[in-house]
């Protein structure tokens, strides 16, 4: 069994075809090698499927087994993949995803990807959940929270340190008053068109980058007045571009570490 | 470039070939391909080399890019490479290791290495070390401790649970006493041919297989006629067979896990 393993900011995938119909165990297949110790190691898996409703469809499975709808990162790499090693040469490319059949755009360089373009969807806003105080232990943040595809609370520090996203993170992301658990943003504003963001992911804890929460980060800063609508966000790994008109698009990087063979 | 990635119960290891002269950073190598989300992933990376006074010879760089002596587990899956990838085809191998040169016995069927057997060395015991007691917290330990080519401790529990092992593994490391620090075993046993072994490693903590750490906790268990000299250990992954004879003889299997090229 052939495999391909790539990354986005390092969220870590392994590729898989699968074009022509098999009957695999998928759920199984993404526990072994994910594992990252007796197998090859990612956070997924992703499987190149054909499409009737776009020009190929993406699945999505998550290291425990479990199915995901749609992730950035992933998508990303997906469409890296899916263009450089020809399956759908073209530059503007639908891909069928759990979450619906999306959009993104690439952008290349002598054959090369460099960079992917997914529109993210839109932000749904509360009013009352703008610019709000939340008081953790022995803080009070400024905070925004919004559903960005998923929940998100995006908080304000001067300074972002690993240990206070550890301290507060899991903390807020079970307070009494987000029904659904929050993902929580830590951002740090550098000038109208740079920030930079730490997420603590609901259920997931303390993440290298994610799409989502990078796009709600944006979103609060610019309806907060701290930054412009096209903003470069520096994550731990890597920056992404948000462009905030109506949708959110995100626009980042996608790189391959290794191709090769299953031994297991 | 080509590799293969192994396993050895859960410590794993990326393979590659220099038996030409090539001038690579290694060091720079292992840094980057074991990251374990940006990389393969792996533990460390082995290379095998042609050796003037062996039958080849094994190089072992960790994670971060520090050259290791020697690894029992590395050395299980170097052994089993060489042997089936048609380098060395020997059943009894003569590796060049940075801790001098070490035989293995290779258990082959069908072609296919099952179990690879390593003289681990001598154990260095003291009178005085042997079975006292061990105050830590709110627990006292029957331990022993013994030089099994790095200090290790041997505590006795009637079961062992994650949480102990995490608990108390840091203190027991760091105590006084042990001018070294000290690798802590927490042995449970079964009778008199089976123990069940978690170990802390020192300044790596918990692991998943360790390979002189269960040799040391067979020597103080035969010592303290809990067990025979010959005895199955289970790990957190699966078995090692110990043999205590003078020499201490350890037998465990090895894994490949996939093969490729890397793309980085």
């Amino acid at each position: 069994m052939n495999f391909v393993k790539m990354h986005g900011l390092g969220n870590d995938f392994i590729i898989f075809e699968a074009l022509d119909k098999v009957n695999y165990d998928w759920n199984e297949i993404a526990k072994k090698v994910c594992d990252r110790h007796i197998g090859i190691g990612a956070d997924g898996i992703l499987i190149v499927e054909n499409s009737d409703i776009a020009d190929v469809k993406m699945v999505i499975i998550n290291s425990d087994g479990s199915y995901a709808e749609m992730c950035g990162n992933g998508l990303r790499c997906f469409s890296k993949y899916v263009y450089e090693r020809g399956i759908v040469k073209k530059e503007i490319l639908n891909i069928e995803t759990g979450a619906g059949v999306l959009e993104v755009v690439l952008k290349i360089e002598n054959g090369i990807v460099k960079g992917v373009r997914v529109n993210m969807g839109k932000p749904i806003l509360e009013e009352d959940k703008n610019f709000y105080k939340l008081n953790v232990l022995d803080r009070t943040f400024n905070a925004t929270t919004m559903i960005m595809g998923v929940p998100h609370t995006v908080i304000y520090v001067d300074e972002i340190k690993d240990e206070d996203v550890i301290k507060y993170g899991p903390i807020i992301e079970k307070m009494e008053m987000f029904k659904r658990g929050t993902n929580v943003n830590f951002v740090k504003i550098i000038d109208d068109k740079h920030i930079q963001v730490r997420t603590w992911e609901r259920g997931a804890g303390y993440t290298l980058a994610c799409g989502t929460g990078t796009c709600a980060s944006v979103v609060a800063s610019y309806i907060n007045n701290f930054t412009d609508k096209n903003v470069i966000a520096h994550l731990k790994l890597g920056d992404l571009r948000i462009n905030y008109e109506d949708y959110v698009y995100m626009e980042g990087p996608a790189e391959f570490i290794c191709e090769g063979r299953i031994l297991l």
